[in-house]
């Protein structure tokens, strides 16, 4: 029985309204042993009393010691076991530039190269081209027509392109053409299944044109393709929750990563938390689950801007007001993982969460961080369990067993 | 997927060192209810300056309410799940005299034991003849020799010897011979599946022989033979997490473990944990892992002497700084299971755990005790989640999904 069909059986009807907040990358480090985290750096007023009223914990969203992409990082908060729902690398990439990817399609990341007279790699990045110019390729290569399957070929960044086929019967158990070393020639697509052979025939009939087209060109005169995945099959938030989901999102990717999971995209009112609350607050009459996503503490860790994501943080809570207006039956904040500024980078530090809501049992803690976290009452748990509790909180799951 | 399969996927170089004190026992229990424990008792500076910049947290070996034996105690903290990897009896008795098994060896533990003219057990335990008897009966049994097997016959202590057979295609599918009560003749073995007939041959053949030795001999004119394990299908630490492992540990049990798993055997300087930490330090640039094994714990809890106890644990921290002059990676700290002195056993309450490195969030507690661990923002987990934990803070996993 997987858990969706156990929450499914416990379903009730109610008219309640979640809010799931991520602070994208919130978890953090302090500069020195002795200091504070991000967090509890951040002079945050409303936060702070949220937190004194609400439960709190730490998840993992994978599990302890494992840092996650921003994929398993929100399918997990989103309550789908990131193990099982695995994303592949072409499908995020699609879903990193808002590809509207459809249920059958296949997706693989494309590089751009340069290989010399011979065939022979001399560049895996083709001299790492601009943007513009992989654009420009991108277009060249939408001649390329093949039995039976639609072909999309788009722009990611650099030397790197999104390759879509939409049609019956495709596989994603194919080899990658990427030999990951210079003076060889790219590989051949081989299936790695025999109910692959003809979607490896298709992938190689399309670099082979490709060739032709993109063999006049310098440096990225021809390409590689890796990661080939499917539309993964996953339950939508009606299937798995009965909910009718919203998601107020300003990045591509977490736009992408909404839809895949079936929330309907509410175009933002600005790229500001403010704008991301006001979006809220306006289509609030037209779906009970809004996840609300704020790039911005992710983009700081990233970059190694301790301060600049404390002020993210700080930013945040001065918006925040406008949010609890709207007096959710559940409010969640937490973050799909860590991104310490310390770091510049994802961590597998677990992430702070904090749950309001008046059926919650209040930690009474001094603020919301990590070390308050680590006290709080919901203890350190596995981010996919999140979503459950919201739906107990919202008065949506009935009791099991008599 | 398993957990081994998954974290090699996430693999990546690093020339970091890892270091994995174990104090054997270390959970402990006060004396009196509104008393310390014997690790909150001990007078520790350094381990209370490390734990004040550590994550601290309490492992569970098994899981709640299991008491670990050594063997499974130690293997969770390597990371193997103790349930997956089971070690027999047998090979346990084989590792706890050091016994230098081999990959498809069976073993046994064997005891001599006492019966009467008509074959009818008097004592199962022979009187419990002292060790030296022991050995001398161990050497005469020597002289058997069994068809296309080699025969090994190793005292352990009192009546208690170890059994092992070397060869090709023996199983370890076989009944006991112990009937568990007097008055009876000890059993034949029996096959427990089809393929372990000749094996059970073999068996009753050793004991056979064994008997028209023993014929002579007064109390211990026979033996019986129980716990048939082979030697454990188990990755080494190499295949696991590409670490090049060492253990420093003076007893044979503990260096039978290590062996187990792969772990180069480094021979201490000394039995003290100064000396052992000597030893780390002559042997820093030969490994990545380290293993160092602190016994006088576990055996002050067994003796039921708190005093001792807490006297081995201020040992271990006026020996530490030598420790943390190496600069560990990361260090981590705790035990293989409880052994409370007030039990004078091991016991089933959850394990005092530090995590220190310099990507460590600290819980800037107090001290190293179980109530400062049950604080820690580790919280409450599997023991055998540890070495993943190792893994992420000494830069050797990359993130997974993107």
């Amino acid at each position: 029985m997987s858990g969706f069909e156990f929450l499914r059986g416990l379903r009730t009807e109610a008219t309640t309204k979640i809010v799931l907040m991520v602070l994208d990358g919130i978890g953090g480090l302090p500069q020195t042993p002795d200091g504070k985290t991000e967090l509890e750096t951040a002079a945050t007023p409303n936060l702070d009393a949220l937190a004194a009223r609400s439960s709190l914990g730490l998840t993992d969203p994978i599990g302890p010691g494992i840092t996650p992409g921003s994929g398993p990082g929100h399918l997990a908060l989103f309550g789908y076991d990131p193990l099982q729902y695995v994303i592949g690398r072409g499908v995020l990439e699609a879903l990193g530039i808002a590809f509207p990817l459809e249920d059958h399609d296949l997706a693989a990341r494309g590089n751009f190269c340069t290989v010399d007279a011979a065939g022979n790699l001399l560049d895996r990045r083709a001299g790492r081209i601009p943007t513009t110019e992989c654009a420009r390729l991108c277009a060249m290569l939408r001649q390329i027509t093949l039995p039976g399957v639609q072909v999309f070929v788009e722009p990611v960044q650099d030397y790197r392109f999104v390759l879509v086929l939409r049609g019956a019967g495709l596989s994603s158990d194919l080899s990658e053409t990427d030999p990951q070393r210079l003076g060889v020639p790219p590989l051949p697509a081989h299936p790695l299944a025999p109910e692959a052979a003809p979607t490896a025939d298709l992938i190689n009939e399309f670099v082979a044109q490709a060739q032709v087209i993109l063999a006049g060109q310098h440096p990225a005169n021809m390409l590689m393709l890796r990661g080939f995945s499917r539309h993964p099959q996953i339950p939508s938030f009606a299937q798995a929750y009965g909910l009718r989901p919203a998601a107020i999102a300003v990045y591509p990717m977490y736009r992408g990563l909404a839809r895949l999971v079936g929330m309907d995209l509410v175009e933002p009112l600005g790229k500001t938390p403010a704008d991301e609350f006001a979006t809220l607050a306006a289509g609030w009459q037209d779906h009970d689950f809004f996840y609300v996503h704020i790039k911005g503490t992710d983009s700081a860790g990233e970059d190694g801007d301790f301060a600049r994501k404390v002020s993210v943080v700080e930013e945040v809570d001065r918006a925040l007001p406008a949010l609890l207006a709207l007096n959710p039956d559940v409010l969640m904040i937490g973050g799909d993982h860590s991104t310490p500024a310390v770091l510049k980078a994802h961590s597998w530090h677990p992430v702070p969460f904090l749950l309001y809501s008046r059926t919650c049992r209040p930690d009474a803690a001094a603020g919301f961080g990590e070390r308050a976290c680590a006290q709080g009452s919901l203890g350190r748990f596995p981010a996919c369990l999140a979503m459950t509790l919201a739906l107990a909180h919202a008065g949506r799951l009935t009791k099991f067993g008599a």
